[in-house]
């Protein structure tokens, strides 16, 4: 479903609330989620049957009592009891509500049915529903805490946006973020998800001012595509930083948290890559990432060069090594940045980049200002250990600051009487300051992958739509009818036809250049080789016989038919295929051919559909990649070919609905072109015409 | 050089302390250096041709005029008087030098000449000497800075030992290790270490009572097989965590910063962990690594179960996931330890583990001990937000961890105010806080990792030696003399016959079972097959015939022979090879078979001589280690006819110095045993009798 606007502003920006189960047990989240609206500047209506007063507030003894339409209701009620309180919300003309308690989905069957009741209660009515089963979320602007937790309400204030399934992790995130010296605009967590999902925060916080980046933990996903497609839209005007779990099995736990499967981990993350999210790996990344983007945004940039400045020749090399085996470009300086750095530093230093100025002393400002001059660098990251009486970074870099628009990151360790304000000094200024070489090298490595992804998805902004317009739907699925699919979309095959008898075959043969490969042509059989229903090597009449009686000993219930090939020229051998992810949708996959890149499981994943450059880049992910460029001597491979192939197999699911799985498995490679020489088809069950 | 004990402790624990250079200018390093020394209980001695004062001591004109052999001279002048200045020392009977200052190998030629004649200098005299170009050390027992960087004098006291190649490296960690709450007891920064270098400073800190654990970051490494043999003695009394750098080319600025060579980073880092280092990626893993290890060991064991606790669901996924992408054991919990769960737990909750408790309550201690009294649990962790009003962990851990001698880690985030006096606290009961989930899985991935390598060690003490004991040297090392080696020591080859004429060659397809295979034997001839050295298939005479004419069209210098051996059967091919790396002296690798394998770098690496548990282990990091255990229903593989071959082809390098390279491509692997199909041998230039 689309995002209600005014819906999310009433649920995240309300100018009233009401807290239904509203307690005077202390100790009771009904009571906690009153108290945690103290600082709330709209008005607070506590909802408690017996009446009284909660809080120092006045308690109403219902909604319906009360007469007024509220924005936003939290229900701090047992779940059994949330369906008719939903309802009444509903009923009096409330905005928006959200559901603390758990004991639905992630609780079992019954807790599942009362969920789906929950869902059913607010379909087709202008109410949204976050929750249940969720700490709930904070609006620091306002500010407005809705949640139980008493540290909810302590988050400072600041840019960042955060999103997450768990609101334990969202409230670590803002923890994080706090001891990094930064804060969160709106921190939500999504508990169960029934109305209100990732993606709908999303959007909603890339049109929320205050907010600069937004920052998304996931765990499982159920709409995919939606979530892909809203990021797709979003981060091309605001970064998204996103971490996901689930490299491992831990399905069972993930399930009882929210009731969600987690599905494939690769898929997940690359989806988000794709839609152009920097994906990190744990929450302390995840809060540094985000920090560091609430500061700078890179222009759109494939290689991003960055300048390293260092006091200390190890923490250099740390950050080089970083840098590098991260695929990020530490360029040389050109000749006049060199020469201003030389009548900079004593000559013993190391003058290239990384700059190491030895002991830093006055001269660090000016070498800092000749590499941010430089034409290469996009931004500049420079450490130095804590040394007031030679340098003092909170006088020097905000000046610097302002003379360019490119990234100045500081790095620096030290004691915390000396290091912190420094640091509180440099955030005032709006400068970002790491606490060693790593943690310095990272956030620079995060503004060149935002650039990167920029950059791709401006060029991709028009993904390649498939070659062909409309298809008809094949009779029976089998090879030669994916062959022809294949040629239909522009795909080489060898030549090849499809016969209904041995006397077709002979025919067949001669037609053909020699030798031949004869096969079962089946849809009944998806593994030909292991049936013994694939005969290479033939090159005459009595070769192809004894072929062809070799097939007729496969037992079949349809038709029996042979397909003669041409035999393909040698070459390096690839798979590519496309399935329809449940919660993803269609999604494409290439590997190299053959049982040591299976066992490795060397592949790279996308969605479709895909334009070419993903497929390319596809192609570079893969460990493999070197078999591309002349291996030993050899031939450069047609990798544009084989990113074509990627993006018209994509193509074909995201065509045709019809199309449950395509497969092409072995693809030939070659210096030019490519030669799909076996094709799998997998139709829906129920198929109707293609388009 | 083996470490002097004397030398070390009259450097490192100086009773006084003279400073050549100590200068009146307070921005020069010997004025610095002597301020350093302000609180050390010692005697402090500058050293000033033109006498006077310095900081308030009185300056000797020359350690001459002082008439005294003191411990520790620190030497603060330019690198061109060094030299004289250490044989002064020396003269003067003094213990130790440190030289701060760099212009030695890091800047050229000249530079490099200096610190030839420095070791020159020192050679043959009970006379350490630290550096040149470094900013130091400090020892916060004494307390003693002996450094010109003023920071270093505020480094915290504490337990970790820290030995870096870089001073500003050593640094950062101290300040990174004093933000988590811990401690110094050494800080060693090495430089260009002509002299004390990091298995001298290991040595004497596995010794130095106070340090509880050795944290080293390294660059290069000059005498690696030294490192390793000192790692190998000191990490099963002492836990030692290192970093190292290199991953990508910056062997440039490496060079330029202490005048060493990086080297091979795999076989570094794979040298650092077989010597059971735990090996991590950055300075701040490196510096919570080494806390958490400060505090506690677990005994040798290979796979430590670790139990998790969470108060939040999504914290909980976050750990379990990191544990299981790093195989880390979280193991189902018995039955008495759920019963015991149960009791203390509303039944929504998760009960298996992670244990899930929801918001805490008075039962959170209940559940901790449950989980420590576990029969498979070595660990637990536990995180909880901050919600004082729910959970005092300050009140409730150090009680619990009185109870159990097993780990007890705890994580949490929160506003600074609640959480730091909760650290602080539970550091003085000596308990470990994390502030992420990340953080703390990461901590309970140190301890398993340190109990996994002191298992293997304890397991590999006595490491297999060669099955051969004294072989004699092969005039010309070609393939059968390969082979005859290997099976001297037991490796088998297929059945072969080497020919010096055709008739012999057809006297030998005779003896042979069909088809054999025909090769060119030469050791001028390293690649047969790409010279069309190597006839396959051959079964008959005539067959025989046509190979033979084939090889003699081969151009030869030396004598022609050929040999003629039975077809080995298909099956999985690896690689096994032994270099002599200049450094860490004999190395083995293993690989799979093929291009794609080439491609991928599929490959592990461990220095010889190696145990068998040593070889599997090698076997079970390929990246395609799935192939070995029943690829698609095929027979699993005999690995332990494979880690044999490793272990034998490591021992050859290893037992005979006249052995440069050795190497067994391809070695086919069958369900019972292997075969080498063909062995490459190259000798040490001017080789002699082999033993």
């Amino acid at each position: 479903m689309a995002a209600s606007r005014t819906g999310l502003a009433r649920l995240f920006s309300p100018a009233s609330v009401a807290v239904v189960g509203a307690s005077t047990s202390q100790d009771k989240a009904g009571y906690q989620a009153v108290l945690a609206l103290r600082d709330f500047p709209g008005e607070v209506f506590p909802i408690n049957p017996k009446g009284g007063e909660v809080a120092g507030l006045k308690a109403w003894p219902s909604l319906k009592a009360l007469g007024r339409s509220v924005d936003l209701v939290l229900f701090a009620i047992p779940a059994a009891l949330c369906v008719d309180a939903v309802r009444e919300a509903i009923a009096s003309g409330c905005g928006a509500g959200l559901i603390l308690g758990g004991g639905f989905a992630e609780a079992g069957p019954s807790g599942a049915k009362l969920q789906a009741e929950l869902e059913q209660s607010c379909r087709g009515h202008d109410f949204r529903l976050l929750g249940p089963n969720t700490a709930g979320f904070v609006n620091t602007e306002l500010p407005l805490t809705a949640s139980f937790l008493p540290s909810a309400s302590r988050i400072p204030a600041g840019e960042v946006g955060v999103v997450a399934q768990s609101a334990g992790i969202s409230l670590t995130l803002s923890f994080l973020l706090a001891r990094l010296g930064f804060g969160v605009s709106c921190g939500v967590g999504l508990g169960n998800a029934v109305d209100v999902d990732a993606p709908a925060v999303i959007e909603f916080l890339a049109e929320h001012p205050r907010t600069k980046v937004i920052a998304v933990y996931l765990e499982g996903v159920n709409h995919g595509r939606r979530l892909y497609e809203t990021l797709r839209r979003v981060t091309p005007k605001k970064p998204v930083v996103a971490m996901t779990v689930g490299k491992r099995d831990i399905g069972e736990f993930a399930q009882s948290h929210t009731g969600n499967l987690l599905g494939s981990y690769a898929v997940r993350v690359n989806a988000l890559r794709q839609a152009g999210a920097v994906v990190v790996d744990s929450t302390e990344e995840l809060a540094a990432a985000a920090a560091v983007l609430s500061l700078y945004r890179l222009s759109p940039k494939e290689q991003a060069g960055v300048g390293i400045i260092t006091a200390q020749a190890g923490a250099g090399l740390v950050m080089l090594d970083w840098l590098r085996s991260r695929g990020v470009s530490v360029p040389a300086l050109t000749a006049p940045t060199l020469a201003r750095i030389r009548a900079c530093l004593p000559p013993m230093t190391y003058l290239s980049n990384p700059v190491d100025t030895g002991r830093p002393g006055e001269s660090f400002g000016d070498v800092f200002a000749a590499l941010t001059d430089d034409p290469g660098i996009d931004a500049v990251i420079a450490y130095a250990l804590s040394e007031p009486a030679a340098l003092r970074p909170a006088e020097l870099l905000p000046d610097l600051a302002r003379r360019t628009s490119k990234p100045i990151l500081f790095g620096t360790a030290g004691t915390r009487e000396e290091t912190e304000p420094t640091r509180d000094a440099l955030h005032q200024a709006r400068l970002y300051v790491a606490g060693s070489p790593d943690e310095l090298a990272r956030a620079a490595v995060t503004l060149v992958t935002d650039a990167r992804h920029r950059a791709r998805l401006a060029r991709t902004e028009n993904v390649v739509e498939p070659r062909a317009s409309a298809l008809t739907l094949p009779s029976a699925p089998d090879e030669d009818a994916a062959k022809a699919l294949l040629e239909s979309i522009s795909v080489p095959t060898p030549r090849r036809i499809a016969c209904v008898s041995h006397a077709a075959a002979h025919t067949a043969l001669a037609a053909l250049a020699k030798p031949v490969v004869v096969k079962i042509l089946s849809a009944e059989i998806s593994h030909k080789t292991e049936v013994g229903g694939v005969q290479l090597n033939i090159a005459d009449d009595a070769g192809l016989a004894a072929a062809l009686a070799r097939l007729d000993a496969i037992p079949l219930d349809g038709p029996r038919r042979y397909l003669v090939e041409e035999t393909a020229p040698a070459g390096l051998e690839l798979i590519v295929g496309a399935v329809r992810d449940a919660s993803f949708g269609p999604t494409v996959m290439v590997g190299f051919g053959g049982t040591l890149a299976e066992a490795v499981r060397d592949t790279a994943t996308r969605l479709a559909p895909l334009a070419l450059e993903d497929a390319l880049e596809m192609l570079e992910e893969l460990g493999a990649a070197a078999l591309f460029r002349g291996w030993r001597g050899g031939p450069a491979l047609d990798r544009t070919a084989v990113a074509q192939v990627i993006v018209d197999v994509g193509g074909l699911l995201y065509r045709y609905p019809a199309i449950e799985q395509f497969e092409i498995n072995p693809l030939r490679v070659y210096p030019h072109g490519t030669l799909a020489l076996d094709a799998l088809m997998v139709l829906t069950p129920s198929p109707t015409a293609l388009d």
